[in-house]
């Protein structure tokens, strides 16, 4: 034995995290060691109340504590655009930028036949659902730009192409601050394809 | 409002960790959510059980849930032979190695008169009244080779040696699987200083 049992039930759980190895698992538990009581009892509610609380948005699919979500009963957001991404996390980048005041649809994941992951695997039924049901105008596909986020968009934009719905995807090219030398060969071409007259 | 609160809130936890920023938080708080509930109730338990139920062992202070700890415990031990150590990780890397199998004694620090860390500030004191007790015959000094690991070294041989106990320091010289090329100076003088006949 080379941990007391309650610090290595500790490691051990550390360990289960992403990236976090032995080593640093060590490191962590012995630092909760040091910490306060009051942070440590703080420390395992949230992990309890994150994993309770939490639930997704039976509308948009992101996640939330209420239901329907934040976003999706905030009456000052423009309900005519809807922007569909692959992932909760997606949607904080776009809350943070501050410039999109639409609604979203939380795909949670792509389509990739290599993997078995059909259209019905994701949220796209419900998309459809949400187009019959609200007035809504345009839908944004913010997919990633990988190939299994190109098929979904692709996928999508062709299934809402009879609606009449306006379908648009967000701008694939160079980075702000990125440097046209460095740039890979697709995101080059991708920026030539989609240039704007000045 | 960025996240739901619940979620904000196991984010600020994450980053009290040290060597956790936001990206990381984020990134482990969301896994959190996708882990199994047992899982999660089960880290709860962990860092609460760690924080409540260890202490440290009153002979030899290494971390402990019982007292004395079990290496104190353990019949099997060599009694004559006590490695001083600074830190509780220390005890764990030597009881790694599987060849020492003396006592221990952590200080839990070093002598460093710049940070205003006397003797007594460490388990010394603590240290001088277990040799007057116990059938002690070694004394091996196990500190880090630093200013201070060193400094700390020497005052405990300095005040042992008018007891006539044996006072012993762990060898200095190049790593197992070290490069000469790539020694520094320091390391490389106490490799030579510490030489011995083949």
């Amino acid at each position: 034995m080379q941990y007391p049992t309650p610090i290595s039930q500790l490691i051990d759980s550390f360990m289960k995290l992403p990236g976090i190895g032995p080593k640093t698992a060590g490191r962590l538990a012995f630092y909760v060691l040091d910490m306060k009581e009051d942070d440590v009892l703080e420390f395992a509610k949230a992990l309890v109340n994150a994993k309770r609380e939490l639930t997704y948005c039976s509308v948009c699919h992101h996640i939330t504590d209420t239901d329907p979500c934040y976003i999706c009963q905030d009456k000052q957001r423009d309900r005519s655009v809807v922007c569909v991404v692959q992932d909760v996390k997606d949607v904080i980048a776009m809350e943070k930028m501050r410039e999109f005041s639409g609604l979203y649809h939380v795909l949670h994941g792509a389509i990739s036949p290599m993997d078995g992951i059909g259209p019905e695997d994701i949220n796209v039924p419900d998309l459809l659902t949400r187009l019959q049901d609200e007035q809504i105008q345009e839908v944004i596909i913010a997919t990633n730009p990988t190939i299994e986020g190109e098929a979904t968009a692709m996928y999508i934009s062709k299934l809402l192409k009879p609606t009449g719905m306006k379908v648009t995807r967000i701008a694939h090219g160079l980075p702000i601050g990125g440097d046209l030398e460095y740039a890979d060969e697709v995101t080059l071409s991708k920026a030539i394809e989609g240039r704007r007259e000045l």
